[in-house]
């Protein structure tokens, strides 16, 4: 399928904190243009890892250029130790080096890692500067592009420190994904996948019957993308900072962040992505096992996460992930729970998400431990 | 003078994140209570600094234990070089190692030094927890306690790294004053003052006539500290996010700070609120010079300013400030320039400050020539 030239607006509804995600093919070459429409006088520091600098970065420079914005870069290296202290500091530094005042703008310019940290550093630096995302993976464009959550890491655990800090302007550049290998790719569809599981089962629907479409580009994966922002925004608008239905966007993740800790963020194990995929059949098979949806929606979620290429359980984790006890663990410390109380994304069936509190830690151990242990 | 019952509170008017500073004598003794009313099933994370919780940690622990409430405290070395990202980071991870959550508050028992690290790791852990300010010096409780400006120091320069972010309560104990030395307790007046200077000519006129029973403490020193607190509520309720007016708060400290860097910022050789009573001076003698104002106000302010015993010119400093050129470059990086412009807050007498934008350079080269090289 040739580009397609559709640009579709998401329109994230924040009150004085509102903003617009543009989603479309190629739309890196028109960064500075559409950059220039929302901050017409900023100069820009350019957040990216050297990964994304290697293939993209000279093209963003120049179109950049042409519209007459002043802009430097800060690379870091790829990879999810870069969202540490340290280098929070060095991006702050190096702003403040570059003399940026309020008014200019810090450019995040590819996937989660680097978002989450230029995000928190365009928080900190004078206490707020403008933030622009250009996210280059899918997960970016369809998670950590709506909702503001920025941050680092602590020794202590994942995205525990940073700010809730919302962009001026996301550019979704749908085209830039074909750089993405295959498994990126997939991981970032997980996500995609859970919008239609917490409360659309028609947008499910079409996913299931429009993955190759997808995968192609152009116009299906406009409408993917776009869909997949649309539903965070509207959770969002409603819920900021996360005091009730925001969490409903955790669908899968209490199981998927207890995999990934447990495989130690090695990326060569498990990505975000795919924990979210195996998170969510659990949360499936063990919203059926409360009796709350039926087997067959579990059996059905498996099916297409199975044709997409993606992990359906934690069978290839093995070497890792031995005992309900050490997925408890990592469950208790998870930063969502509240009073010492488990609580669940859970679900009635596929679009019926809803938000569990007071789950019996006694139940899920006794769920992981038939899967683990027998 | 005994101590006063007298209990003044001052809503900030920030939407739905409004709160309230209770001002008066011995408040720390009601600390618990005041924290239940608020936050009634909160942990709390004490951040202190050496000197206070020598004095008073002890009193604010067993206060809060008999309310029932949960409380572990982070002592630190006390002094400006604890506003470090290394001292962010010890105490963002003293407060994730006590496990506490989003709705378990960051208490901040100290001065500004404090208020600020304490605010920013509040700011920061889990992206928000509650905070609360128990600000233990004059300057802190006429100036921190208000408007939610929290952050560390920039190798590069003082504030800039931080967040916007508001306290849930402000405990201002005016008793807890009388444990500070008397040339603490000026410069921290040297604040008070300022917001008579910007638009209150009444309340300069008060302070000048009561300078002895504000020393004294009770009913005058709470009047004080509560009309400090209630005008710079009212520019924050403005201007949250420094866009105009709350620039306003900002009379005397481009030559303040300047005055503060080349001094770089050693406490026996200048404190912040000395560098703002020159300072604010200097923006009068500037105003007259410039035919905004007269140069009665500038004689009136600096004998008041002397009758409190704070330093009311250059001549202390000699060793230090040599020419105007070490100021011009001070006040050059000063982070409220704009687009390169200097913006300075001028005034047309006492009660009357403005926002000067585009005032020239050479104007305020010429001026602290005369004044230090001729």
């Amino acid at each position: 399928m040739p580009d397609s030239n559709l640009i579709e607006t998401v329109r994230v509804e924040l009150a004085d904190r509102s903003y617009d995600i543009l989603i479309g093919d190629n739309l890196l070459m028109q960064a500075g243009e559409k950059i220039k429409s929302v901050l017409p006088n900023a100069k820009c520091a350019i957040v990216t890892d050297e990964n994304v600098a290697a293939i993209h970065l000279e093209a963003l420079q120049e179109n950049l250029k042409a519209a007459g914005i002043e802009a430097k870069p800060i690379i870091l290296p790829a990879g999810e130790a870069t969202k540490s202290y340290t280098h929070l500091q060095t991006v702050i530094e190096a702003i403040i080096e570059m003399r940026l005042e309020r008014g200019d703008a810090v450019v995040a310019f590819g996937g989660g890692v680097i978002g989450d940290l230029a995000g928190f550093a365009a928080a900190s630096v004078r206490r707020g500067m403008n933030f622009i995302q250009i996210p280059t993976s899918l997960l970016s464009q369809v998670d950590s592009s709506v909702g503001g959550k920025t941050g680092i890491n602590s020794p202590q655990g994942k995205n525990l420190v940073g700010a809730f800090y919302q962009p001026k302007l996301v550019l979704a550049d749908t085209a830039i994904l074909n750089t993405l290998s295959a498994r990126e790719f997939r991981a970032g569809f997980a996500e995609v996948i859970k919008y239609g599981l917490i409360n659309d089962a028609d947008f499910y629907d079409w996913l299931e019957q429009n993955w190759d479409g997808i995968q192609e580009g152009g116009e299906k994966r406009i409408h993917a993308v776009a869909t997949s922002c649309r539903a965070k925004a509207a959770i969002v608008a409603r819920d900021e900072f996360e005091a009730g239905e925001r969490a409903l966007l955790n669908l899968g993740h209490t199981f998927g962040h207890a995999l990934e800790g447990i495989t130690k963020y090695q990326s060569d194990v498990l990505v975000h992505g795919e924990g979210v995929a195996i998170g969510m059949v659990l949360a499936h098979a063990f919203s059926a096992r409360m009796n709350q949806s039926s087997p067959d929606d579990t059996v059905r979620v498996t099916n297409y996460l199975k044709k997409v290429g993606l992990p359906t359980d934690m069978s290839g984790l093995r070497n890792h992930v031995k005992t309900a006890d050490q997925m408890m663990d990592f469950i208790a410390q998870d930063k969502k729970v509240s009073r010492g109380n488990l609580t669940f994304i859970l679900t009635h069936g596929i679009g019926q998400s809803y938000i569990a509190n007071d789950v019996p830690a006694a139940e899920v151990h006794a769920f992981l431990t038939e899967i683990l242990e027998s």
